[in-house]
């Protein structure tokens, strides 16, 4: 059995979409145990494998991260990281204020020893369906080049456990994918990354590669990491936005968009990441699960199975062990 | 009379795409002249106004940069610059080594007085196409602060003189729209430039709202200007991959596919920024474009046209009045 603990009033149509994807997850995985943390008076319904607490007290969107944390000490963000601290639960979900569920991470649930910058990590989509595994994709805007090494470590073995890939190839996000390219940052962490003994660290990968394929691992600052991702995410959405103008653009094309509209859809979905689940909070003392804050029912699912996922292959006893002893 | 030097030897598809964008050129604008660098057993046609130089040194794509300038006195891209330095001509357009080019600006033809990094800025696609003003995209890898509001002045002057855009807006590029988010360099600038007397500073602007008409100036370093450069042509070769893929995958499909051809390719065309001219080193003592180095003929063609735009509207300079004066 593998308990997660699930913030219900977090995000933009919480608790709604939370307590379907939960309704949903529990009927799909029979070895799965939610604790579930939010108003009793939005809540009406029972199953043996779902624990209600009640609170009403709440983190928005707008409080600031750490006194949030601090001041709401009855919140169903802090209450949901106090059950992983305590080991109530594995892991835990939130679509809630990114800040403050970082926070809750790193001061409620804790770092795992040697780690000393917790990274968030998300499974991207390529065109083959294959996908890659991205990190930091926010957590830290301003990192030094021995903190993405440890991203490097995690990212590794995120992958191989959680994602069972062998062998995974493993790159440094950069502009460019000569040795010698990029900046300050980027030359002394390849310098860093050449030293470790990764399974197939193939340096540098340049942003317009991603997509294609080029590798399975991928490490990056917080800030670039995060500024790539949402730009995958603005173009893709402006290129479907010209193609649904043209598409409605005369009677023809209308006619035409009907036959390919499925298939048009297929790809519109593979590069909708909210299919790949949320974002892991990695480098923690448990799972901490980032579901996006406009997470529909099926983006919130995807994060509990995601938070059940790596629960299951022991992700963090497994960092703990390769990374937390080899830096200490 | 606008007088532009033009490397005939640089770029994949060189001299080929270079001679025949010439030669559109200079029957299209009658009021341009050519001073054209390469090797006279390549070219093989006249023009009353174009003055061709014969060299048969080139600077290819794996010379390393400043030595390349420094040696290679001889080469088509050197000799080029060189035109611009004596006042022979206002500008140059180069699809050739990118480093030595930005090299032979900085070296060459110099730079303005106060300005103490140039920039590459180039205008991008948006859904509308309206497009946006876009610097640093690839100069400077480690830009500080000071630097980007130098940049900021330079792409205010730039979308007024050459693209014509009254009281243009002008944002930060950024991860957050918050005054209080990014790293410690966007955060260090947004102030000096919050202190500085822009027509319309409007802020922070994330890479996900770039295509949709956010503003008509972005200023970014030169290594997060050229990430989200390679992540949007990366995003928008990959979605086009997966669409062409789609539309061959049935008979039914491509029937379809064959009546929103036209459409579709417009969409792909308007994300080209091919399309959009060559970049533009901005700074400098003179006008100097950089044309992609995969540049087809309608690339440089634009590249050239860009290069007399800058010269018709004397940008360089307003640039000298307007930056180097407050600056110095």
């Amino acid at each position: 059995m593998v308990k997660i603990a699930v913030d219900m009033m977090g995000g933009d149509e919480a608790p709604d979409i939370v307590i379907e994807a939960v309704k949903n997850a529990v009927n799909d995985f029979p070895d799965l145990e939610i604790l579930l943390f939010g108003d009793e008076k939005k809540y009406n319904f029972e199953h043996e494998r779902i624990t209600f607490t009640h609170t009403d007290e709440k983190i928005t969107m707008d409080d600031e991260p750490v006194r949030a944390i601090k001041r709401k000490k009855n919140s169903s963000m802090v209450l949901m990281a106090q059950a992983v601290k305590e080991g109530k639960a594995e892991g835990c979900v939130s679509a809630g204020n990114t800040g403050a569920l970082m926070s809750s991470g790193l001061f409620i649930v804790g770092r795992i020893k040697g780690i000393e910058r917790p990274a968030l990590v998300a499974t991207f989509p390529t065109v083959t369906g294959k996908g890659f595994v991205f990190l930091d994709i926010g957590a830290n805007s301003d990192a030094k080049p021995e903190h993405l090494v440890q991203y490097a470590k995690m990212g590794e073995i995120y992958a191989k456990q959680v994602r069972s890939i062998d062998n995974p190839s493993l790159a440094l996000l950069n502009i460019g994918t000569e040795e010698s390219k990029g900046n300050q940052q980027t030359k002394k962490t390849y310098q860093l990354l050449k030293q470790e003994s990764f399974d197939n660290f193939i340096g540098n990968v340049e942003s317009k590669s991603l997509l294609l394929d080029a590798c399975d691992v991928v490490v990056a600052d917080g800030y670039s990491g995060n500024m790539v991702l949402k730009t995958i995410e603005g173009t893709a959405s402006a290129i479907f936005k010209m193609m649904k103008e043209a598409m409605f653009s005369s009677t023809k094309n209308k006619l035409a968009a009907l036959t390919l509209k499925k298939d048009i859809n297929k790809i519109r979905d593979k590069m909708d990441y909210a299919e790949y689940g949320g974002s892991v909070l990695l480098g923690l003392n448990g799972v901490v699960v980032k579901a996006h804050g406009s997470s529909n029912e099926r983006a919130f699912y995807n994060a509990i199975r995601q938070a059940k996922l790596a629960a299951d292959t022991k992700i963090v006893d497994k960092m703990r062990k390769a990374v937390g002893d080899v830096i200490e």
